[in-house]
């Protein structure tokens, strides 16, 4: 690189003062130099905490030996510190109904960054305080304040985790079809009957307990959707005793090694109703916006991992008498995962402050709720592709598990798939964000998008039309508007992502090089998956009648 | 799909009799029917003998103690059955200089259709039957014949493997540092002393002896690659003793776990010199190209055994009352797959046809030259790609390994970097495939393929906009020519496919929808990446200078 490249750090720290101005959006409570000592604290933890024992916790694996799972052994005192930090109450709420809750009450864009950079250092891990923030999520917004009051401080300070236990084996992306049922006992709770897979941190011994939140279905359910609701079951009943609830086992998968995937397993567990009878669903979709926040920002993180490693083995390389890192083939590889991991951080802040202007502000939702799908989607396909170009600048050593690069796309791949796969986004972004107003507040977007920057007025051009056939034809014929969808959240993401940079470069000249080669380079390919969407006829004639 | 999809087998057959016509092209010798009998039996091989083992073949893996490496059990009789078909023989020669060899000297092209079926039922297998042919083909062009005599018969049989030892820790793309020595032994022979590694199949019990072929430097050889020579050297020697060189290890690997991939330790072994001195690398060059079209056909495979996979699991798996592969975003991810696959498929046996063109009717050598990069960089390249999507039609079943869908990944992730890796192969296309001719052989594809069909109009104007750029800045400046290098490979690739899907559905209704599928919602691909090479400078303006 011509100029010395930015750190991640550096980019967040930009990104939260300047770019989305979070001292402006929090009233100047949060000031720029605290952005730049948290962002600092956290990168440090992320590089000396986590990053050195990533490979390790790979190979050694989560082990499940009779209900009990042991994840590697660097894991506890980096949880341990995690705790000692303060991390996990860094965007919860402080208090609630009058009780001191314990958290730090900042904003969710900073809590976004902090998670890019944990991740960056070990996903495995970092998905354990991941899954509790959202389960601190559901409880600050649907639970009874008692049960506020007994569970969110504990979860708070990072002493309990969290779980969220959707999945069941009949029953995916599709929740219609859940049937763990919860039976009234009659003095107010409940008990929990059946199975839940692909539990993330279902069981472990990080902590003395955890929280489970479970959808499953009162007697009296209707059935479907509209019958769902949410419980929330502890490891342990009061007096320390174990509930009936235990981990059957956990899945041999492709990476995230050291994160258990459980089966878990309740046989007449002690739960309580958390909101209201068959509204669990609604509960869970609520809380979904930031956690598919949260799984963009993995996805981000991914790139960065993959970029670190990269620029190191190619500025050693040697071929032809000089680093690889000059050969123009390898350079164009280091800029693309640099130029997209770059777009992506940038936009996922942007997601974030969007979601913390309608929490603090006041302000619309709909420009949030759009961009979650697009953060989540893109960033996440992102990761993976920049994993692979990752393991290509190594050549045959990133095939070599040792180097840590065929790591990376191991991990990297789950990102697309869970808290809903991205075709489910690429629905949930045509279906509910776009043609439920009729295309408004993508327009509205786009108008600003396009006012930003010249360069992606030819972008911006394509995805109005697209909007406006998917708004146009769409509207009456799902299934055409289904088969865009994808290629519809894509060129979104890639325009967006040209957006994100090209008000970096406007606002500071050290982004102006990758920015340029973004627009010129990568942002053509918005156009090419537009052309996609209006070519559904082609798609729709492979499908077989009815 | 409207109509009952094609089979791969059956795409072979197509293509290779109609599609590149080998009845005419072997002058009636191999007829339509014999064609159907060979891929119908290899089909078979492929289906019984190989793909029930895969999953536990990965499983298995390879094991190294002691210098002994351990495969999978049932690879021992499957490679028996390999033998037994006479399946490796199928290309190689049936005489040399009077020498019955035992070869069926069919074409290329059929050779690389059995490959594509053996690949898809084991990749980790395969490769050892295709390093072999590798071997035979160095050794048919460029050993004496005495040498010839001794070493072709059992190699044909198979009762031999071989290999190819090039790369040594600091000498990878760049085999100019290559340091192994061979030291003349006074009686004619040479003693080999080195380490090469990332040996594919370079110690395993499936057979007696191995054929070790290995680039060395001979004592007074001058430096860079103009001094390195080809030597082989038997595992054992005549009197069955064991040669001195052996296996110091094998990697652990991302996938192809049943492949060993060995550090070969060479320790005064016994070899003969095979060809000219200091001429190795341009007799690997030579052979390369049968192998490269060889690895751009595991890319094929790989994107056949994960659209296999996705389509079972989607015709089963329900949602919202009907099986995924009726929704809209599922059938379009198995569109691609299918799409990608068949068009790498036929423009390998395209690529296949010019080859056994070029060798036996005395054609060009331009067009196999011209299309070879570009088979092993773009058909890999999708093989990753859809052996991603394969995963992702699974959702959470896609990253759980016992669904068979994830191996796909990790076994196809290495064919983009191994054999040249596809930053190589696009350097090779570019400067010495189209620039070293002014474009000429690049011009004629391309007026043929918009010959072909009006619908690769656009995508054929932006690769002649390309070649003419390329050909006017790339000339007199490489490193602009190195940076588009990439994306002219991925667009003559997209281009390319095109084109063959056209050709299939003018000669067969049955192709006309997935190459409408393809032509209208993938090809704009093409375009895209011309508007990078083009925009060559906001890369250039990243690298450092000199």
């Amino acid at each position: 690189m011509s100029a010395a490249p930015t750190t991640p750090a550096e980019d967040l720290v930009f990104g939260l003062t300047r770019l989305i101005d979070l001292p402006g959006l929090t009233g100047g409570a949060l000031a720029a130099p605290d952005i730049a000592a948290i962002i600092g604290e956290a990168d440090r933890f992320a590089r000396e905490v986590l990053w050195p024992g990533a490979r390790e916790a790979d190979l050694h694996g989560a082990v499940y030996e009779n209900g009990v799972v042991r994840t590697p052994p660097a894991y506890k005192p980096a949880y341990q510190a995690w705790i000692e930090g303060g991390w996990q109450g860094l965007a919860a709420p402080a208090e609630l109904n009058g009780v001191e809750v314990g958290g730090q009450e900042l904003p969710q864009a900073l809590w976004m960054a902090v998670s890019e950079l944990v991740t960056t250092g070990d996903m495995a891990f970092s998905l354990c305080p991941l899954l509790t923030a959202g389960a601190i999520e559901a409880i600050a917004r649907f639970a009874s304040p008692a049960q506020q009051a007994a569970w969110l401080p504990p979860l708070v300070r990072g002493e309990w985790t969290g779980t969220m236990c959707l999945t069941e084996p009949q029953a995916g992306s599709d929740l219609s079809l859940i049937r763990t049922k919860a039976e009234p006992d009659g003095a107010g709770g409940y008990r929990l009957y059946g199975q839940k897979i692909f539990i993330t941190w279902g069981e472990h011994e990080l902590t003395e307990d955890t929280l489970h939140l479970v959808l499953a279905r009162l007697p009296d359910a209707p059935p479907g959707t509209r019958g769902i609701s949410l419980f929330a079951a502890p490891k342990r009943r009061a007096d320390g005793s174990r509930n009936a609830l235990r981990c059957g086992g956990i899945e041999k998968k492709l990476g995230i090694h050291a994160s258990p995937t459980c089966v878990m397993l309740f046989e007449g567990a002690e739960a309580e109703l958390v909101g209201e009878p068959h509204r669990g669903l609604q509960a869970m979709f609520a809380m979904m916006n930031a956690a598919r926040l949260g799984v963009g920002v993995e996805g981000v993180a991914q790139g960065a991992r993959a970029l670190a490693l990269a620029e190191a083995y190619a500025a050693q390389r040697l071929q032809g008498g000089k680093p690889i890192d000059r050969h123009p083939d390898v350079a164009r590889m280091l800029a693309e995962i640099r130029a997209m991991t770059l777009a992506g951080r940038l936009l996922a802040l942007e997601a974030g402050a969007a979601l913390d202007r309608a929490r603090r502000g006041g302000a619309s939702e709909a420009r949030v709720a759009l961009l979650t799908p697009i953060v989540k989607g893109w960033c996440t396909d992102r990761g993976v592709e920049c994993a692979s170009l990752g393991i290509q600048v190594h050549g045959g050593m990133g095939f070599v598990e040792e180097t840590g690069a065929a790591q990376v796309l191991r991990d990297a791949r789950i990102a697309p798939i869970y808290e809903g796969t991205n075709g489910i986004q690429a629905l949930d972004l045509v279906g509910r964000k776009v043609l439920r107003d009729g295309g408004a507040e993508m327009r509205a977007l786009l108008a600003e998008v396009k006012a930003a920057d010249p360069r992606l007025g030819e972008a911006v051009a394509a995805l109005e039309r697209a909007t406006a056939w998917l708004v146009a034809r769409g509207a009456r014929e799902p299934a055409a508007a289904e088969a865009g969808a994808t290629a519809y959240l894509e060129a979104c993401g890639w325009t967006l992502g040209g957006w994100m940079l090209a008000r970096a470069a406007a606002l500071e000249p050290r982004y102006a090089p990758i920015a340029t080669f973004y627009l010129a380079r990568l942002l053509p390919r918005a156009a090419s998956r537009v052309a996609e969407i209006e070519a559904a006829d082609a798609l729709l004639a492979l499908l077989p009648a009815g």
